[in-house]
């Protein structure tokens, strides 16, 4: 079987920072020469992806002179233009200059919050300029290393007014812009505040105008926690709150590995795209991946291939396992479906589940007890499908 | 200094199941004999504890006759009487029997989560019978080991019926009641529902009576997931919503240990002490541990009172901290107090924020970034106080 | 492509404790009867397993009757001639039983420690009896929860005084046996002596007799440290170490989850059946998992069966890996046959290589810095295999 | 009671690298400026430490001049002599320049692995020149982010090559050095070879000249496997190969914190201290942290005394603990002592052993499974002495 070519059409986007980052960790310089933003453009769009992301240095530095700012943005502008790529999303560096070092919006210092605030803001009308979608916010300096250190129900205060004043900023100006908070446990913080898709989802729930915010659950930010990013990403999609997502590898609970979409929990990336696919996901498909510091710039460009290469791959095998007739009963009798039936009947109220006997007084737990539910052999199913055996 | 005595103020509660667990493990079998309920509420009386707690099973079994439940409800409520404790809590085993292991409220057999709403139900009129306030809910076997074996959106909204029934019913019986929905992020199940604080924090903001539904955090099952238990405690603060919380230790994330108090991270455990106390938290302090396989009868009552022992020495230890002159000023120089400070001024709106040059355009970050916290200072005091070297 | 059948020459061996897991759990009874050892060695060789291992406490119980121990060996042998099946490892259980809630060859009890070896003694006699070739160790209870509580250096001197009797003993008798230790870092115990091949392998290096001493890598216990499974197996290889195998399936850092085989990290499964092939291992193929609780009986055999087809599937998938002339190609660009050729040339000195300017004096760093490996390419490579997509 | 002052006498020693770092970090730019190695072994001498150590880049960077290495080490000389300070320890740099991006001693490219040997080679050179007489070997980029990437068993072919070359060196050079390797599980790479103490140990079992080659633990590392640390450090101890020590903190399985020693896991540290001094551990007490990015230099100072304090402190309680004669009791209670005794008798044999019926036939196991060990009580005494309690 042929691995599928993408196409605009399934919608992948690439930040600047990932294609272009220059392999620098924290015991190593950089291995790699700097992209230009529309080398990157031209590159990925020649690949078949569909849009750019990027933070405001990325493009322009840190506090460029209105010159090299205006300079960035046009030939961005005029590169993608000429390759038809979108600027779906943007998002702001809190986190690289010394003054964010211990956050920005929950900073213990005041007038790096309101620095913080207006370098969102100056960020937000750029989206807006450049026709992005989705704003995402992510908090990697909110936190703390030691418990003493932040008084974390005045961070979340602090945390709430930045973003019920950006949401205002949004619906004030009239922009057609949402914003999504990407959640992380930790690194380079300690602690990080909103470290998971829960926290970020029940922080959401609490600010003035929550419809305007979301969230964009990280494959390896949640599994760095140990969690079940599918089972993250479906709570978010419950929520109605799925508004962006950063596609990556992660092998397991250590350092953020920020590998190739796939090259981490196959099996749950597996299951991962299934659910985007079948759920009706329709925001992009955003890789938020670093190619190795062992590659050169030629394998850059393979890295952003094997991203969508293996998305696509997946997908086919994600349909292929929803139309196995097998897979099919096997659902079934596992009892997958079923779960959707409501609990009670239609109509039923308490009080007429307490007088149904059927339901506890007559009912023998032992039976179901003893049910076997297949599961095991689903996920064969699902492992044989994923591995092109059936 | 000497370890102070706990009294009945101190609000100790501890469950039935922590200091009568026979010391089964996935490995061995029980070490321990069975523990009476009126032996252990006068154990526990008599060490200064305040009130006991306990799943349905474990007062009275599974599926008890009537008369074997109401003897062992009376003798307890006699064991109360003549001690003088209390049942501040009660919750209901949904995991134990084999009915239940694909879950209770969430299971793929509709049977199942009808037979577990009534098994609710019942226990939830013992527990206003018995003058509790707080009614737990550990759905420890909603969730799964396999992706594609649990639809997880049809999950979450069985679970949200469930909760909106269980509301209702306490709301029409006009009970005094309130629920603490308890994450953990596994074990048993692979991956459970609701995993962390915020999960259930995320949840509980799309209920039908969101007023009567909070948390109760276990120290371990956050730490499990790598997880700041200090940070879940504050938002669930933040957000009203710590309704009563389960004290105990873990080494790390590894395997649920319930540790006795302190006996795992004791930094964390310090940290989360004085949290509880500063924040005016005037629920039960809840001992969920288990006295390790290797203890017998009588080292189960040293463990219980290490609990209470250690709660007190840190509540000593952290009130002396707070009263630390240098402390004051080492919070004073780190922003912890600024930090509750707005970031806009009173009265002060997004377009004076942007029209102030000193906040963006005449700022400079340089200095802020140069700035000291001083936050590891602040922490080796917190260590010098936590080990009474000040 | 078709899954292909399992074989006796593929010398795939179960536990009786796997297929005959009653799927109790620290939070659960009992899902399913009893298996009696004369149906699983039927039920498993109907389907092409090769082999069945055991504790004794899985044959005859603890302490059993002569009779009942006679009784049940006899049975063993009856249904392994009747189909062919292998006794090619034994094991003693020193877990279940209370008498080893602080070890066996190490607890802090000495006359527990004399016990112990009696009993593995006995067993080992069985094991020569029945053609053993394997005796493998689990030290599970071996370790501590508290550091004061063992004296781990004592506990090495003890475990070490062990292995060399029970090693002199196999010489004595000239039992055609090895030992094989098996590694787990947690869980019964909250660290366990020995925690990864690692520290396995250091151990024996220390024993009298260490030819007759290897390890048993499990794949969830590697993984339950966070550590690579192929690294382990192929540290424990190069040690000449590798005496047996246990294969599972574990997601990730959480306690002990006994998954089949490739239902957990999927990717690493591939490469360790890719290195095992590759490496010539001989040994047995075991498979050491729990059908999950959600099972029934017939469930049970599905997840026999589906350890065996991951197994055949991964080999088939790894072969063509192997042979694809793309693969070939990219396995020199990255270098990986260069490490195999030494640093220093035949016959080359420390002079020489002082000597030699071109390795470091006249040698440009920055040419080999900017060097692509192309191991991202390579590990797509893997996965497209893997995924039958090439 | 008032925290002790360190002194030359408690051998304590900083890496140049620790209190040098710029704070640079993944996510974040320097937020201090450079160190000049003067002043830092000025300001550790006025503060009571003992010893400097540093990697050959730290001192004059990555291939400098000949002048400007000579200068440098006069400088550091100099230093020395008018404060008393050492140089206890010397390690090469193996990990910064892109040269090594895909490791050292076992790069998939030879050139590479001659031009490390070559740049160990001078730097051991060096140390013997200094009078250290600890080398380090922290191989942080030997080893993969990918299964297929890397032949381990050719690995460790390679670095056993290199160990042996160094031996040799040593040996014929005739210096008073010994090799010290330092174990590290992940980051930078994915999976870093001979990840823990364990198989650090049994690669060093099986090299040329195992004598002159020990092991660096270090607190941050062994914990960042979820492995205890202490434990490691008693089967280094066990083997005879505690050359040296890196201490700091660390909270649990994430990212490589480098927090202050005492500063994450504080009981475990305590038992550490407890160890180190119990056992005669005569070695360097080395920090190896990195003082927080939220620091100023006034505060990295501050940082510097809290790891010396905090190891004082340690110790005094420590010593309180085992002189206290509850302990004492509670040790004998717990068994500790007695597994000291050897499990079989003076002149003993496995004959013996099984004739004595005592040990098995008429041994009953079910008293020594009611028997408590009293491990819980112990390791209270443990917590109440470590804060003061007591």
């Amino acid at each position: 079987m042929a691995v599928p070519t993408p196409t605009r059409d399934d919608r992948f986007s690439f930040g600047l920072w990932t294609v272009g980052w220059r392999a620098a960790d924290p015991f190593g310089d950089p291995t790699r020469p700097e992209l230009d933003v529309v080398e990157a453009v031209h590159r990925l769009a020649e690949r078949g992806a569909w849009g750019l992301t990027f933070h405001d240095d990325d493009l322009f530095g840190f506090r460029p002179d209105a010159g090299t700012r205006d300079k960035q943005i046009a030939r961005l502008r005029e590169a993608c233009e000429a390759t038809g790529m979108t600027v779906p999303m943007i998002t702001t560096n809190l986190f690289s200059h010394p003054v964010f070092k211990d956050g920005g919006f929950t900073s213990n210092d005041r007038s790096v919050r309101r620095f913080a605030l207006r370098k969102v803001l100056r960020n937000v009308e750029l989206a807006a300029e450049l026709g992005a979608r989705t704003f995402v916010l992510w908090g990697g300096r909110e936190g703390s290393e030691y418990d003493t250190a932040k008084d974390v129900r005045a961070a979340l205060d602090r945390y709430r007014e930045a973003m019920d004043l950006l949401c205002g900023f949004v619906r004030d100006r009239g922009y057609d812009l949402r914003f999504a908070i990407e959640p992380k446990p930790n690194e380079p913080r300690g602690d990080i505040l909103l470290p998971t898709v829960g926290h970020a989802l029940a922080f959401i729930s609490r600010l003035a105008d929550p419809e305007l915010v979301g969230v964009n659950p990280e494959v390896g930010h949640e599994q760095m926690a140990g969690l079940n990013m599918v089972h993250g990403v479906a709570q978010a999609l419950w929520a109605g709150k799925l508004f962006h997502i950063d596609l990556n590898g992660q092998r397991g609970i250590k350092f953020d590995q920020d590998l190739v979409f796939g090259h981490g929990d196959l099996l749950n990336a597996f299951a991962l795209v299934d659910l985007l696919e079948s759920a009706g996901y329709d925001g992009p498909r955003h890789f938020d991946y670093k190619p190795s510091r062992t590659e050169d710039v030629a394998g850059v460009w393979n890295t952003a291939e094997a991203n969508m290469r293996t998305y696509l791959l997946l997908r086919e095998r994600a349909a292929a396992f929803r139309a196995d007739p097998d897979v099919v009963a096997a659902m079934d009798e596992a009892g997958v479906p079923a779960l959707s039936e409501p609990t009670l009947s239609a109509g039923e109220t308490t009080a007429d589940l307490l007088a149904d006997r059927a339901s506890y007084e007559d009912f023998d737990p032992d039976a179901p007890g003893r049910r076997g539910y297949g599961f095991v052999r689903l996920h064969q199913l699902a492992l044989e499908h994923l591995t092109g055996a059936r």
